[in-house]
């Protein structure tokens, strides 16, 4: 098994207290990885936790394994101060380039997943940083297209992906289209299949309507692009079910039938699932060449260096991430 | 305290049979209650069911109380048979006569609730019932405005008003308005404080937008519409709080921090309560001069008279309307 390379993500965000706490919490079973930052913003962070945290530079990868056991291992040494709270342009520019050295590590060796920490994009633009977010850096890094760059929440109730993000929910109707809805759950039912090890993946596509639609009577995109998208993606051997109405697809009874749902827009995808499993929920990007995870919040400056983060989706993206990559070496 | 009265909902869906359970499950404390019905239709639901139910003819509603505790009291000789996952217009019929006359109980004495099991819109419709749903009728018959009935689903965890219910995706952007948002939040309020005890309620209002729009950079409802409303009812002395994101306000640890949350439409509010509380989430009618609950799951015609419907959110929504009916009847 490979390491993982973590990107530290806004030094005055979360990002590293909870890697020092997943650090420190490694006696649980957790895979090793090295972090791509600054050595004393972590013993920083890990001194501001109260935690007893060895951290070791290194000067390449390699030496992760070797060092995991006894020492946080610290690849770069990036500029900038753990000043949590206060975000910088000195801090964003070092989340940009942890970003930036983590992915080509993965690029380099498509053994090794990338674990992101979170950053701030205000920030980031600020320093030249031209995408929306990570995951369209990392689509643009591996030289896909954005569109096929596909976000999945998964936790240990869940996995749903939005067809649609981050856009105004009046915008949404219009963006719901069949082919996009068969290029999504097409990757989707793939990714399932390589890196989750599932042999047919299930894909339950919701409604966009209430109760999707009724037939026509609240809406007719489910008519006019869901259905048809559904029953092309069945034609072509993906098991595909719904348009499932909302409401009733995320029941405790209906959780077990499928292994993911394709939510037509963000809420539906994402309101459910943080009810569900808020604190060991883990953003994957399906469709990449290289295996990437995050935990599923941003930096809370609001609450950086009060000891108060929760490790808990940052150790679940550590795990998933190694079981991905686990998976791609068995069968690339 | 008074009993209930509880309509028979549509023969042919599963009411008959999930009221025959709930009586059957009376020593779990439920509160009593006549069912407006045809005492037949629940021999033969409690028949199928294999439970040992005995059934009684009531002239008066004020018979229940004696009955109730030997044999559920039937009040009414409507016409129509016991065809379960076959709906017909006489049943249809039968489902508009009871909850007509279970209303007119209500009207005729405040002190009683009432408890309506699913019916079947387009059945209703072919026998001339003209409102979209029951609780349309409920208003109409309680002459106020449509508009000031306002559907609550409350659970175990969470209880969630939808601002706009039954229509299209598409229409929801410009049916949000800073009226209608005052409108609703004062009528729950006002309820929460009437019909649950709560004495200064928080209501947390729902953005319509992803992360409740983000300072207007997707959607700008929440600049025009929604934050002006929550101000609004500051002013008036109503505990509102947000826009917030939908994706977070329903995590457990926020779930404690409030009394209900206005979500801006149908699925917002009803995907994370039916993922947190399928079973036992009950269909509250606010602002009614009479109390009004329902099971929040529909007739259900493909698994009636099979005996796998479960009675949970039957049983849960005639403990709610008596425990609203007492509150009613100490502060009226």
């Amino acid at each position: 098994m490979k390491p993982l390379a973590i990107s530290l993500g806004d030094p005055a965000g979360i990002g590293p207290e909870i890697i020092v706490e997943s650090w420190a919490r490694r006696i649980e079973g957790l895979p090793p990885f090295a972090v791509v930052a600054n050595a004393q913003v972590l013993r920083d962070a890990a001194h501001a936790k109260g935690l007893d945290v060895a951290v070791k530079p290194i000067a390449d990868f390699s030496e992760t394994l070797s060092v995991f056991s006894d020492a946080i291992p610290v690849l770069g040494e990036l500029r900038g101060d753990y000043h949590p709270g206060a975000p910088d342009p000195l801090g964003a520019q070092m989340a940009y380039d942890a970003l930036r050295i983590a992915t080509n590590i993965a690029l380099s060796d498509p053994g090794v997943g990338v674990v992101t920490a979170p950053v701030a994009k205000a920030q980031l633009a600020d320093v030249g940083f031209a995408f929306p977010g990570q995951t369209e850096f990392l689509a643009d890094a591996c030289a896909i297209s954005p569109e096929h760059a596909v976000m999945m929440l998964a936790g240990p109730q869940l996995r749903t992906i939005p067809l649609t993000v981050h856009c105004a929910l009046s915008e949404v109707p219009s963006r719901i289209t069949k082919g996009l809805i068969v290029e999504r759950a097409t990757i989707a039912a793939n990714a399932l299949q390589r890196d989750f090890g599932i042999a047919q993946p299930h894909i339950a596509v919701c409604g966009l309507n209430p109760h999707a639609g009724e037939d026509g009577r609240m809406g007719d995109e489910e008519i006019r692009e869901i259905r048809p998208a559904i029953e092309a993606l069945q034609t072509a051997g993906i098991n595909a079910s719904g348009p499932h109405p909302a409401d009733a697809i995320y029941a405790p009874h209906k959780r077990g039938s499928y292994d993911a749902v394709l939510a037509m827009y963000h809420d539906q995808a994402l309101a459910p699932m943080k009810a569900l499993d808020f604190d060991q929920g883990v953003n994957v990007t399906l469709g990449l060449p290289i295996v990437r995870t995050s935990p599923d919040h941003g930096t809370a400056f609001d609450i950086a260096g009060k000891g108060i983060a929760n490790a808990s989706s940052m150790i679940a993206a550590i795990r998933m991430a190694s079981e991905m990559a686990a998976r791609r070496a068995v069968t690339p």
